[in-house]
Formats: C-alpha cells, sequence, structure tokens
C-alpha cells in the first residue's frame, strides 16, 4: 500500500460558472494542485475561471499543461506523456490534483490525452473523473430546444475536420455537431445535402456574455465562426 | 406587461445528488412550487429526493404530475395538455415553478413534452430550461472510459423500441443507448450485428448505491435489467 495521491479529472461545464455542478466544486476543493490546458498564447485558463467564484485557488497552485494543436502524432502523444509525467510526481508525492477541463471530461476533451497516457506513465493511479455539462445540451436549454426525444437518435460529432462524418452517417434524426468554425463552409454544404439544415441554429459562446445565436447558418459562414461555436440540427418537422 | 411568472425545466442529473448544477440549486431555492413526473405507483420522485440536501422544499409545494406510458398519442398528449393547463394556472397567478427531470431536460425527458404543449396552452409563458448532467456523461465519468474524441462520432439512441435505430445508423464510431431494458434482446442482438459490441459496457443505476457495472452484454440479458440501464458501445480498439 502506498501513500499516493488522486487526479481527479473534472468538467466544470459549458462556459457559464452556475454550470458547474457540486460535485465539481467539492473536488477542487480537495485538490492541493489544478492542472488545466494552456493555449499557446497565454495562461489565462477559462476552466479556472469558472471555478473561482466557489473556490479559492491561489495562482500558485495553477499550472497549465501545453496541448500543442498539432496533425503530427509523434509531437501529441510526446506533449500528453510529459503532461501524464507531471500529474504522476505529485501523484506520487501523496498530492491531490485536479485536470479542470470546459464541457465535460470524456467529450471531445484534452482530458482523454490525460486518461490514456496516464495508463502508460502510472497505470496503479487513481483516478475519478467528474461529468460537466457539455456545449450541446447548454445551447439547446438556451433555446428551449429538445436535443433527442421518444424514438429519436442523435449524432454527436465534431466540424474539426469537416463535413464527412455528417455525410457519412445515415438514418439519424438529429444532429450536434461541435467545433464548427475552421471547416464551417464544408460542414454547412453537408448539413444541406444530408437534409440536417432543416430548424438547425448555431450557437457561439453559450451562455457567456458574448453570446450569439445564428438561425440562418449562411450567415454563420460569413461571421468566421470561432472555436466557441456548434450547431444543432434536425430533420424532423 | 402582465405579472406572469415563469417555468423553469431542471435538470437535477443522473441520480448521484453531487452532479446537480449550482444553477439548478439556485432556480430550484426561487421556484415557489415544485412538479415532477409521477410514476404510476406512487408519489415518490428521484429528481426531488435529489435536490432535497440543498434545498428545504415542503412536502405541500410538490406536485406529481402524470404522464401515462402508452402507445395511445391521444391519450399521452391529452395527460401533456392537461399538465400544461396546471402549470399555466401557476403562471398566471404570478408564482414560478420549476419542473425537475431526472438527467438532462432535453434529452429523452418528459420535459420534451411540458416545452411543446405549453406552446399552445400559453405561447407568451417564460419558461427557462436549466441542462443536467445525463446518464451516458456519468458513465462514462464513471468508467474513466472516453465517450467520444478527436474526429470520432457518436449517435445516441433509446433502446426503448427494441434495436432498429441502431442498425440502421452507419458510419458511425461510438454509440450510448439509453433505456436498454424492455428491448435488450433485440438491442444486443443489434449491437453484435453492426460491431458496437466491442469494447461495450452496461451500467445500471449509475452513482446510486445499487449501481452495476456489466461488461458481458449476454450477462445483462439474463439480469433481466431495468429502465435505470444504459450501454455504451464501440466499434473501435
Amino acid at each position: 500500500m502506498t501513500n499516493n495521491g488522486k487526479l481527479y479529472g473534472i468538467g466544470v461545464g459549458p462556459g457559464d460558472p452556475e454550470l458547474i455542478t457540486i460535485k465539481a466544486v467539492n473536488a477542487i476543493k480537495r485538490s492541493e494542485i489544478i492542472f488545466a490546458a494552456s493555449s499557446s498564447r497565454n495562461t489565462y485558463s477559462l476552466a479556472v475561471e469558472i471555478a473561482r467564484p466557489y473556490v479559492d485557488i491561489p495562482d500558485s497552485n495553477i499550472h497549465m499543461l501545453p496541448f500543442p494543436m498539432t496533425k503530427n502524432q509523434q509531437v501529441a502523444e510526446t506533449a500528453w506523456q510529459a503532461n501524464s509525467q507531471r500529474i504522476a510526481n505529485e501523484l506520487r508525492n501523496g498530492r491531490t490534483a485536479a485536470f479542470l477541463t470546459l464541457g465535460d471530461p470524456t467529450t471531445y476533451s484534452t482530458f482523454g490525452y490525460i486518461l490514456r497516457s496516464m495508463k502508460s506513465v502510472m497505470p496503479n493511479a487513481a483516478i475519478e473523473t467528474i461529468p460537466g455539462i457539455t456545449s450541446f445540451h447548454a445551447a439547446s436549454a438556451r433555446l428551449n430546444r429538445i436535443l433527442v426525444e421518444a424514438e429519436e437518435s442523435l449524432l454527436i460529432t465534431s466540424g474539426a475536420f469537416g463535413g464527412d462524418r455528417i455525410r457519412q452517417a445515415e438514418n439519424v434524426d438529429r444532429v450536434a455537431v461541435v467545433k464548427a468554425y475552421k471547416n464551417i463552409k464544408d460542414v454547412n454544404n453537408a448539413l444541406k445535402e444530408t437534409g440536417f439544415d432543416q430548424d438547425s441554429v448555431a450557437v457561439s459562446h453559450c451562455g457567456r456574455k458574448d453570446e450569439a445565436i445564428i438561425h440562418n447558418l449562411d450567415q454563420l459562414e460569413s461571421r468566421h465562426p470561432d472555436y466557441w461555436t456548434l450547431i444543432l440540427g434536425s430533420k424532423t418537422e
């Protein structure tokens, strides 16, 4: 029996600080060190800011981990391993660590890469994942719109690589496309080709002060949507 | 300008009381009357019990609304209209009302029927939907398992009507099947036929004291799973 610490993978929700769970707040309170993914530009973490109204987090407890945006799989995996090594060092010193992530930690999240690389870096690590509200649930709620009901099925996919996953999926009633930014033109075309543009709507920065709701997806294209944009589409009605 | 009240549609999460959001707790505190869906058998509401550790809710403020489990569309719609009428009466009296639901109110939820029927019963009603953690996010977190990542797509569907929605959907990487109970044999067959039985797992009563994790779906069949059972499946690895 060792005195190893524990890692919490914590979803803080989609942006609105009130959409954090009580479990997430309690786990952050128990954590001696807070990790979050850094963008290449600065050390600001929206995930950390969401937790601040509920937990006093000294800046010295916050450590930013780099997740390079790259298509080079080896560069990415080297970074994930290094990040997991840093977390593992804390756990081996008996410390309780939290990795904060926006939305949900099992849904298109950097925490997924940590979960995977911790398996090789520290196979016996105690890890507890705490779910969070996703952007597509927040957007559906914001619009008083059903995400999925009765016998319908829903496709959750990412627009980061274009619209082909939308084109390929058949016989699904509704769709939620996260990261509808870089490849918005192809995503838009795919939604039209597959009939998912019926009753479709885009939401950007849901629950934050710069929130925007765009009902015309062609308008969305000309707005040059950013990373925080998602689309809800439907074939029904 | 009238003095109408407001309706909150509130997701209290998947069962673990800690998985309620701060926004849900605050909205329940502001509500003078609490509605929840009743089963045919009794007036117990798990959704209300989840909120009780955080909010003092007098029993006299709780009103159970019947949602008959029927394939008769007319019987169902009559009940939805009557429920919305009861809610509308409270709003017209200037009261703040909450409708509590397990999981998320836009995801296979009775609140969807309220949203729809309120449109005809009281078109100008002020309604705010507050999202909740779904069972499939809770189960993925419980298992430290990725729900969906990178360029993968995920099918969310219901097993309540059998496995055909699983069979029909093509070119999807992962699947989450809620309500995997009544038609478990057909759901199971559909998962095998489509290759989604790779790396599959069922979770029952996730985050509650009678939680069970079943890695062999054939065993799941012989256990006669109940309403609170869902399956996570994958074609990858």
